[in-house]
């Protein structure tokens, strides 16, 4: 089994904010390394300096604004990630929805300063359009499932599945991530099994009563 | 003469990004102190740890979301501002436009993790609304006036008196910054004669070739 | 007792829509007169012309933009409101969040054109932030209630009576509304008995089985 | 050569609004039949009554949101065009960005209560997105030649080429529109020729002195 990329969100989650996150990257950066498996961290955008400056794994923003620098106060510049650290980005995620012309914007903008991207998709329609626009990576995450528990990969593999395939003829550069109640290495198991090359995941491990149990727990199956 | 207040926004300036961030906030503090003017330095949110670790004036977000937790991906926490070194927050700020009700939310919200804020505003009837929600500050800025070179204490001393007088009927406790156009210490004098606490600016100190230059003619008057 | 005002916001309830809108507006129309009671109806954009040619109660939009012409695409002009026969806006409704400048906006475009406003605020400090931009109208209605059938009036008086104290400091001409949860005529008398000079209401006319009924309850006690 | 399709935007021009959208939309009702054109108009959603009332030819809304009913105040029901006699609706237009799950969203609403769909789009890489969403048409127009008078059929050829080379890999079902300083019956005659179906345009005809011989010269070639 080939060795799987696990993405860990840390929304704006409290449990996932200051020294916290420091201290789950850190978790994820040795479980990932034990277990071979490529853990990439998603702090919040104050927080990527400190985390990236612990840590030697990726660092991804959860958000990146479609802009090259000026007059954008309050918004987030790619290069801003990338100088403190950050080395890639979410982009649309399900509670940062972009517009389309965005969306594209900020891939165009995240090449130029080198940042990898993985555009979140809600559905088959959404993941074929997101490949289009040539990211690294599209994530699909059906909405119903985020936050639910319930294993994407497991109470909806068609999604995976036919994301895969659309892809696969609009833009087979483009690799494919399933998401949306993700918590146990079952799951990444089966993700895999369908094709993808890993997933992504937030509550499971960063609001886990014991979030390196719960990473341990993700990489049992390898 | 009563010790200016004077904020600094960086905006999304690449002259103000990461490494350079920290330059500036130096030099404002270097400043700040032999001149008594007080410094306030707005980062990108990317930057502000690495800021307020590196100085002791105040670090303020540019912009924080009206949440208090939870799954807000991409969004800004107001409680990672304060985690990560920072004591304010810029609120509604003309490139960063809030809704009215989040503007409440955010004071409210920054309030409880200790921010203190300061709510952009752009003529004297959404100043005197900005007022009514009990920020710590309101800073009046005419939209045409802002990266314009022309000063508003100069060009438009009247929105300012009328700001102040606007927010001494409604809440008298909050404190009345102006911004827009302002580089120059005269404009700093002009504004401080006005009755203002103090000035917001940006692209003056910011996008200067010499920001510690641009930073010691904005004081030289004291 | 004064003759009350009520306003039916028909959403983008199926219910209301079309044909339908015509009708509960005549009901609406004839209704009130015979109660002594001043009804105003808020259909969709694209039945406010047809609801405007067969009535002749005052025909308020939902929503418009803060824009005087031009290259808008998809946006609500509030020149062709008042062009259909309109004669008023709601603004800021809670389901169609404005921000600060564009309610301050708003509020002077509708006024060059002669619709009235009614900004919607949810607790007393928006409440006072928006008599500051004045309107002709402010209608506070606690967003927790809205839908509920737990009257405004009944559930949470001091929330009419803070909104009503904080407009008579701030900006004594604009008239007081609540609303949120009003679906019965005791709900009108509470609320105009709190010194309200009306109700704005929804569901509790356009989805009730029989709006013509739910009508004639709402002026009962007249 | 084939009838081209001319899809006529009213945006929120004040010379497009109310009878003036009546008398633009009648002419160009004439003046397509009597040249063999296919014209759709696209007026306010204020008067896509009247002016469905009064002439036969498709009127399609600027704009819908991804909604199927509720409470929704202030947006705009795909329902609410169709009832009042729309037959379609822009989606997307640059000055009406959408999320692209709202996109997606709308697609499948407007499907429901059998609208028609064109999707505008920016450049190729977002037409391409646009047509895995299965609109009925996509309008690829170049941002900086809107409102320009500098055709885009004329001044950037390959990216109407391009577009429909992008379309016809993905989605062959899509027909390709373009748009942007389209102003002339010789820029229409060029889209036609590049193998679009026909263009979009708005100020060329809406803002000219004279509409209807404006719309008498579009046609002119045929």
């Amino acid at each position: 089994m080939k060795k799987p990329l696990i993405i860990i969100n840390f929304k704006t989650y409290v449990e996932g904010c200051g020294d916290m996150a420091v201290s789950i990257s850190k978790s994820a950066e040795k479980i990932g390394e034990g277990a071979g498996a490529e853990m990439i961290v998603c702090p919040q955008a104050a927080d990527i300096y400190r985390v990236a400056s612990a840590v030697s794994i990726p660092v991804f923003a959860q958000h990146v604004d479609p802009i090259s620098g000026g007059s954008s106060t309050g918004h987030i510049l790619p290069l801003s990630v990338k100088e403190a650290g950050g080395s890639g980005t979410l982009v649309n995620h399900s509670e940062r929805r972009l517009k389309l012309a965005d969306i594209d914007a900020v891939i165009n903008e995240a090449k130029k300063v080198g940042l990898t991207t993985v555009i979140c998709s809600n559905n088959i329609a959404t993941t074929s359009a997101a490949s289009a626009l040539s990211p690294d990576y599209v994530a699909v995450e059906p909405p119903e499932l985020i936050g639910s528990g319930i294993p994407v990969s497991k109470a909806n593999p068609d999604i995976v599945r036919g994301s895969m395939g659309a892809v696969k003829n609009i833009n087979p550069d483009v690799k494919v991530l399933c998401g949306a109640g993700i918590s146990r290495g079952d799951d990444v198991k089966a993700a895999l099994e369908l094709g993808a090359e890993g997933v992504l995941l937030a509550s499971g491990v960063v609001k886990a009563k014991d979030p390196a149990a719960a990473l341990l727990d993700l990489v049992g199956f390898l």
